[in-house]
């Protein structure tokens, strides 16, 4: 019989967490507990560690996500697990999960198998509290808004050109549109608004770059939460409420420290949206973990395209150093679903299919290359998958010149991810070349987003339609044009369409719209729809869940 | 120079919770650490607990409020550390504060001057995440109730009669009518709908005065979220999301363990409001006080004749026992204003004023000794106090037979509180008579009202509107009428109008509205327009506050 990841989650002997951070040189002192098994790092600590050497920062990506699953996170853990069992001091940085997503479909974020950070259910929930501040800090600030104008309006605010949105951490579709401050004079003024998930408020996004307190703060008055009636921008820092907001995140900000089912210390912090957001745990909770572990261990969100070239150009600058390699997680299934293979038939071996899918791989490993990063390709390996297909990809992987590594975590914890941990181990030896970024982020907007299109995505060219082209004028004029580019695309595929798979060619990206996220410090650029708040199915994982009687959880995953 | 209460707070030198909680019997594993100086119990030992002695219980209350303050927790908490200074092992329960109005109006919840519990940033702030997590199930509530009606609305609930809102931990005057759904098929149903501040929430109440996780999951399954398109009512039950709710308060239910400046142990947990709800602390933090300490000292909100009776029928009935002593909290201040002085001229002798408003006094005394509960009267002092209105007061309650204390815990800490002390200890040793509540739970439902009206108001009648009238009729059909009352009044007079002060007499109270909340237990009657969502004033609390570089909070109060 086949443990579920719950049943192998509460299997596990956790280790009290004061001993797991004494694998890295923490003292009590410096943690403050939550419970025997999460912890916060001390600010004081945290500002203590930055004259520390780094690390070698190493980053998991993967290939476009298909309905066949990845598990990158799973195997970032799993390599956390085997750099640790090969004697290296290896520190796994990750995304903390969202509670929505949780209730409404089964699966949660935190690995699987025997690549696992624990405590399981803790995290999935309500964890350290991290999402619950930023909800709070995210509706203050439009109930500050709001009464604002309903105290007199001075700021001259707009409403109807408001672009701050108020979130809850649930998936709740009825709270997508909106209208707030009915019921007359004394209740308000009337206006559209809209809830997104928590996840997806700027704030998580500035949580997660701030490299400290008093950034975080600068960053929180930088945020622009509409127009005025004339126009002209309306800041956080014109409402004179930074400050409240960075109080109610004074804890959030600080990296939470929980282990593997193998006891490797992870760091769980932080987890934007990997569309309008850059996808990525938080600045310092990957620079923390660089100062504390010879090795690092941590991922991004989505696929390359997204999550890798968001972190190497959005999230580097704002950490201590560039990554010393990329992995790039695939899966003989996935690979087919390339090569146009229905889900229903993943079980039947197919060497041409997987030839054909492996287009995509090889654009993810060329734009890797470009950023001048050694690359490993990690086979997540499935039981359905055949010699004959892993043997082809081993040799499409060799005829490119690239590693590539078996990896079987999910069975096999940290002794599955060995192989891998030895050739990442080996590439990260060679000389290394000077990183390399898609632009230079003094380019204009325009030549910005052409050249991620271009050389990323292997597209054409772009099309801007009007409200971009004009919106590109504006943030020029504003001064805002002096900033990275957070693509929101699909993740399902390189070009804006997602039922074009592996490598496609010849297509354009269009552009619809541009948000200014300058508390973030980026300016998204919308290719799509782009859902921000998901709704529950049918029959939300919520109806199984349960607690016993003195409190363990049940029906969680 | 005065300081302030965060001066005089940041100023006290903490004790880590852990040696706290050694002076009342626990070891650090009863414990689930949430930093160095807060804590909640583990529920292996408040189980474990329930075979241990009750100690003596002890209720703070007050008289009807006024703009001139009462400070009935000050009192609570200072009369706690007076006990200890007397050798009497003493553990302390409270409330625990809203987050909403203290981005507000300055103010917090955690006492006063020389006797606040402590770290009181953190539990005006964040604290331990219980409102947090009573936000996110009272909010996935909702949500899944939407989603259910979205998917087909199998149980034909109709969306006009739903009376479960949703809930932010803010005041947030622009959410309290809202219209949700909007934006198609694919977004939800649109219906009106409207937010609370989190503390209103049932799901508060249920948290307050659930016995155990069993009862709590029980409880939750009783809530009635609306009725059908033909009439019949619509429990969570029916919805099968007990389970989930409960998993997501599994931790918020455990009791949170600080200190008070003099390190007396203290309990803060739960906060209902004391209109739509019964106003104390948790049932578990009480309950586990009671089994570790031998005094314990808690409070009810608002004035006696809603806190205290609220405390006495509705809380009591899941406590381990009944008070053993009540205090009720006077200052000349209020007395004076009760007998018609205005707030301008409150520093002036009045010793005929004071004379008019004891009788707001006298008639709170004479409630809490038809409960056959021993009373010590608090006065709690203030500069501007003179010794011939001390005196006044005096006399007046000895020609009353009833003990009086001064009071200058604000000023003196637990030392300011022995007089009371003594006084409570003495009261406590008589022979006790055996509790008497104010009506007969199996009562109907206007007895209950009237009983209320008559003998703690000291009304002459109750006025039911149609509305009521039918909902009286419509409940007992349900089989909900065998259930404590819960009275949403105004706290400023005994009668349902806020101008009438002292002790008003022949007058009549009108119940306007009933609301069923039978997974707390109780069923509210609404005597008026009651504010469940408050707003923000024209500048806002939140723009003095601040956080510096290694978190410390700055203008919070």
């Amino acid at each position: 019989m086949v443990l579920t990841d719950i049943e192998i989650a509460q299997q596990a002997t956790l280790t009290p967490i004061k001993e797991i951070a004494e694998t890295i040189g923490l003292v009590e002192d410096d943690l403050e507990l939550f419970g025997k098994y999460k912890a916060k790092l001390s600010m004081e600590k945290i500002n203590a560690l930055k004259s520390n050497e780094n690390g070698q920062l190493i980053l998991v990506t993967a290939i476009n996500p298909t309905p066949a699953g990845e598990g990158k996170s799973t195997v970032t853990i799993g390599l956390g697990d085997a750099l640790n069992r090969l004697g290296k001091k290896t520190v796994i940085a990750l995304r903390e999960p969202s509670l929505g997503p949780v209730m409404g479909i089964k699966g949660g974020a935190t690995g699987g198998g025997a690549a696992q950070v624990l405590p399981m259910e803790d995290i999935n929930l309500h964890f350290t509290g991290d999402m619950h501040a930023i909800t709070t800090a995210n509706n203050a600030l439009s109930a500050l808004l709001d009464n604002h104008v309903q105290q007199g309006n001075e700021l001259n605010i707009d409403l109807r050109r408001t672009i701050w949105k108020r979130v809850v951490d649930l998936n709740d579709r009825a709270l997508r549109k909106v209208v707030v401050g009915l019921g007359g004079a004394i209740q308000g003024v009337p206006r559209e608004d809209g809830f997104d998930i928590t996840v997806a408020s700027e704030i998580m996004a500035i949580l997660c770059l701030a490299r400290d307190i008093t950034d975080l703060k600068q960053r929180l008055g930088n945020i622009v939460i509409g127009y005025t009636y004339t126009r002209q921008p309306v800041f956080v820092r014109d409402l004179k409420v930074e400050g409240a907001l960075a109080l109610l995140l004074k804890d959030a900000i600080k990296p939470n420290l929980v282990q593997t089912i193998e006891k490797t210390p992870a760091f769980v912090h932080g987890g934007p949206f990997a569309n309008i957001a850059h996808g990525c745990n938080s600045v310092l909770a990957t620079t923390t973990a660089l100062k504390l572990g010879d090795y690092v261990v941590t991922e991004a969100g989505f696929g390359a395209d997204l999550g890798a070239e968001k972190f190497l150009d959005i999230k580097v600058p704002n950490l201590p150093k560039a990554p010393d390699a990329v992995v790039i997680v695939a899966t003989i299934r996935a690979l087919k679903m390339h090569g146009g293979v229905l889900k229903s038939n993943l079980q039947e071996e197919n060497v041409e299919a997987l030839k054909v899918g492996f287009a995509n791989l090889e654009k993810h490993i060329e734009n890797i290359q470009s950023f001048n990063v050694p690359v490993v390709v990690a086979i997540n390996e499935f039981l359905t998958d055949t010699e004959e297909e892993i043997l082809t990809l081993q040799q499409l992987c060799e005829e490119k010149g690239v590693k590539i590594a078996r990896c079987s975590v999910w069975a096999n914890g940290g002794a599955g991810g060995v192989e891998l941990a030895k050739a990442v181990l080996s590439e990260m030896e060679g000389t290394s070349k000077e990183f390399s970024p898609v632009y230079d982020v003094n380019d204009s907007i325009e030549e910005k987003i052409t050249a991620i299109v271009q050389k990323i995505y292997g597209g054409r060219q772009v099309h801007f339609e009007k409200k971009a082209k004009m919106q590109m004028k504006n943030f020029a004029q504003y001064g805002w044009d002096k900033l990275p580019i957070c693509m929101a695309k699909t993740q399902y595929s390189l070009s804006d369409d997602p039922t074009l798979l592996a490598r496609p060619k010849d297509f354009d990206i269009t552009v619809r719209e541009l948000v200014p996220k300058l508390g973030a410090g980026f300016i998204v650029a919308l290719t799509g729809d782009v859902m921000t708040m998901p709704g529950l199915p049918k029959t939300p994982a919520a109806l199984n869940m349960d607690v016993d009687s003195v409190g363990n959880a049940i029906g969680l995953f």
